[in-house]
């Protein structure tokens, strides 16, 4: 088959690899319908996440067909249309069993496209298929249905639920890339009175009142803290997103929080910030991180099935299987050419 | 100056009283622009409420404002626009400072128009005023303010907030009048993947699509019973609300809970009902009951001033003061009439 | 082998049957090295049961050693000594990913000695053995283990944290049985200011006692409704545990509890109770139901490892497994005979 | 009457000041019984609160009896004997209505000898008395009462509830000064299965074993991470608290933490801290922080009142007010003189 074979930083290639092979009698073997490219393998392919090694197959979200289960399989079938999630779950260890995946210690947690082959490719070897792959009704599109591989459970599980958006509060999310969108869109699910979105660059901000942004800032020509203060009767946003991944769109977060407010960390970080607890340890603030479970996947399928959230629009160019070079270059200009998700076929 | 008192069971007049004054240092004496009347209103002129005496003035919710203030008001002052709400809170014993106002130990709870004078009048005097008025922002029109008074923190914290209603739960409402129509618009604010709605009356039925139901049922015509369970794969909803008052519709609703499910109890019950606790002890529910606390009302109040929620709907009858025994009747006559809230001012 | 075997209404024999063997390739044989009677084991042979079949081997309660195991069995190894939760979990449903194991829609929950052979025996197979057995530390006796096969877990998780036990609270359980003794010792865990004990056996109060409760009542002497009201100025229990499982014992669980308290109900009940909604309906109580789900085992079985609570003092009675009709007749008898678990071993 | 004044950095004096006077209507003025001097006063001494003004009279922990009252004060009377927390809480604004008290936006969190003058006088006035005093019951020693003034409920809320201590729960505590020793107490009443003391001090340590310590680390003699890895088959602690209020010991903190568990800090900091993410972002940690609300207070009162926790050890030297500035050398020579909480009365 053929596949997006990482060969070093800033080296990967669409080329020909064996097809993978059941190994464990949990594994089930799945057919590629669809696949996106997510930030982590760019951060990959600059060489920042050394556990990634040379000759892995990269990509952690897909729709796809299962083509053949081990002996152990009990939910899934051959035939069935599947959702593979970026988090795999042994669906036994003391983690999964209080719905921890992303910390499983039976072999599971984020592994697909980073400790084993992943899903840029046509064929995909998911371990522990029964509880880390999701059936998938019908009526949902595979395109919506790949946002729930990732994107939509992060910004949700990570930015909105440890964030603990409730009615009426506001919320400030820093950063609105795919995953700030995320949680933009997710943080409507708890009836926010305001949401705030803060970027760099305009394009974004507008993209971000289409997920869900009441008003939008611009830290590059406004002071973000002014604006937030001005908007909060001088307190603060009740909760503050971090989905950029710096140490100062982390710091800027816990400015712009309330005492007795949360900050929810869903960036992916490679440096230590500062946290400026003498000013902070009087605050009563919250501070969490979090790579996703994907415990709430059921739920937002739920709510995907029922037309209460459309992730549709998060998909702005699609490619041919054939062209993932292309689209791994159009996913990286994202500054240029405006691209959220992008999303592959055979 | 002239309120509506009650005179026994049947017997309400619009009749000339003596103006209110100020008892103890933390009232205010508040001038009514706005007020409703409540189904309780109409339980206690049946006479069900054996603690209201005759010569009490009734009405529990209105807008007004302030006339005067006693020397310990500190956050109210003369001129303010306020909400008065249905629950009086003193502040300072263990139940309000946790915010269970309605249980309130030290002179508050439901009082208004209860065991003292109400807001059917055109002054009322309001007890523990920093604490049981709420200040209102610009920009809210008075008849959305008085729906603040009583039923859609009533819905919202009786019925969402204790049936715990998260994204992508079934919630079926039994009853939809003003509270079960409450309780529908309010669980929209937690992203359920479906809202149900029971009732006998076809108009009600309608009236709940304009507040959220998905679904509606006439349990004159259909099972509600299987039908919840065809919409459900057999399990039942994750929340049940339950907003009528009689043991059948109480129930009814712990035979459409799931396993591990939840019942809230908004409706004001007459008469004990059966708990079928031979089926129920192994199904893991949790049945609530409650008063509203109005804990919530700041949370709402700045929801309808984002405009995120709008429960202008509800008012669909308008009176002079002067009409008050027409709107009683229009109101009384709800079935035929069609009237959910009607809204009397000066 | 032998085993308990029922056959009808008051007919149980100690007798040779086959031998289990491995059905599902996720099944494990387990040999039984300690066994005990449940109360409701006793309801089953009353006839209450009508799911218990004739033929059927009782028990849900056994400390063994893994025999055999199947091929899709991953965490369990033939010669591992384990606990046999009377909960038999998929692992993969719904209700089994939050933790809801008693709800299993995948063919477990309360199966054991109820729907398929139990524990009552010198061998047993236990479904999905991975997710439905216990590995066990060192340094804990088969004693203390047994007791977490149901009782203790059954306690803590209907009674103590379904009535959210927390530090301060008062406590009052109505039922000094094992389940009510397991209770009192689980709520301990929460620091709660005082536990009232509520029993018609003097024996029982003193047992409670020994489980920690600082205040028993006789109600065949005294009037619990006015004892506790005594002692919580006029209130009532913040959390109030039903332990017994009947109408009456419930209906007096909603009278002791304070206004925005909690009833927990553990006790099995074969009858409806009269839910006294015409005054509860503005009390703010919560009323919860439940089967065990044994989530919580593993952290209970922590504290017994720890030495932080002990469970030995609910074995009253020793015996061979060859005289378990012996050990039947004193726990019938537990009025007379003190019995509150009895253990049998090979 | 005699105070303890402060007159700038390093220089405090007992020295006579004119009897404090009644200000508002909600003040009370309490002679003071008993007082004690906390470590934040060593901080102020130092000069590192500039919000402390020259001439101010120092301390925020008190019990007395009530000498004067404002026409506002309704639930405290003369001669009544009162706990006088270090928090002041107005009642009324939105902080204080949810019981975030430390945040109070009406005047009140902790003003107590930092923006007013306070407890360590004869006399000290205490605003809005009735919601920032405490009656205190019979039976209750002034000793126990004056720990519930700051240090327990400090140690209480800030670690132990914001820790999150469940039952089973392993909790590491780094600092054993008194605020360690109260989060170590606390934690007790959520029944975890091994707490472990951290500190330099032998002497500290070996208090922590009299306050609940299971474990205790001498981080100068040995590698905290590994042992703590150790006791914890290489996961971390549950619940880290941190009690000190260096860079260092909140970044071991984040060091001991299991993925998925809780930093508590406690420590007063000086100094902003590096805050790991590049390790952090992925273990789903959480982190709080926060100035004691004092909202478990009464609970706390009610443990000690039931005899259930008794945090009389925490007293270890007594003085005569007129000796004072002893008191304050044996409390900051802490390290030589054994001292944790000193005691001064009239």
């Amino acid at each position: 088959m053929k596949a997006i074979v990482y060969h070093g930083p800033g080296d990967k290639r669409w080329e020909e690899v064996p097809d993978p092979k059941l190994i464990d009698d949990t594994d089930a073997i799945v057919r590629v319908d669809a696949v996106t490219i997510c930030g982590t393998d760019l951060h990959i392919l600059k060489g920042d996440v050394p556990t990634v090694t040379e000759g892995r197959i990269l990509g952690h979200e897909a729709v796809g067909t299962v083509d053949q289960v081990g002996a152990g399989v009990k939910n899934v079938a051959v035939g069935d249309r599947v959702l593979v999630s970026c988090i795999t779950a042994c669906g036994r260890c003391d983690y999964c069993r209080t719905g921890s995946y992303s910390q499983c210690l039976g072999g599971g947690g984020w592994i697909l496209g980073h400790t084993i082959d992943g899903t840029q490719a046509e064929l995909v070897r998911v371990p522990f298929a029964d509880t880390s792959t999701h059936p998938v009704p019908d009526g949902v599109a595979d395109e919506q249905l790949l946002m729930l591989a990732d994107i939509l459970p992060t910004g949700f599980e990570v930015g909105v639920l440890n964030g603990q958006v409730q009615p009426g509060a506001v919320v400030a999310v820093v950063g609105a890339g795919p995953i700030g969108l995320s949680a933009m869109q997710g943080s409507q699910l708890f009836g926010p009175s305001r949401i705030i979105a803060i970027d760099l660059e305009p394009q974004r901000l507008e993209a971000a009142k289409k997920f869900g942004a009441d008003v939008t800032i611009n830290n590059r020509l406004e002071d973000p803290v002014a604006e937030v203060m001005a908007l909060t009767d001088g307190l603060g946003a009740d909760v503050v997103i971090e989905a950029v991944g710096y140490p100062a769109t982390f710091e800027l977060c816990t400015e712009l929080v309330r005492p007795g407010g949360r900050v929810a960390n869903v960036g992916v970080h490679g440096e230590p910030a500062t946290l400026h607890l003498e000013k902070l340890w009087i605050k009563n603030v919250t501070i969490t991180t979090g790579l996703v479970d994907t415990s709430s996947t059921p739920k937002l399928l739920k709510l995907i099935a029922a037309g209460r959230i459309d992730p549709s629009p998060f998909v702005t160019h699609r490619f041919a299987m054939a062209d993932f070079i292309d689209a791994y270059d159009v996913f990286a200009r994202a500054g240029e050419t405006g691209a959220l998700k992008v999303v592959l076929t055979p």
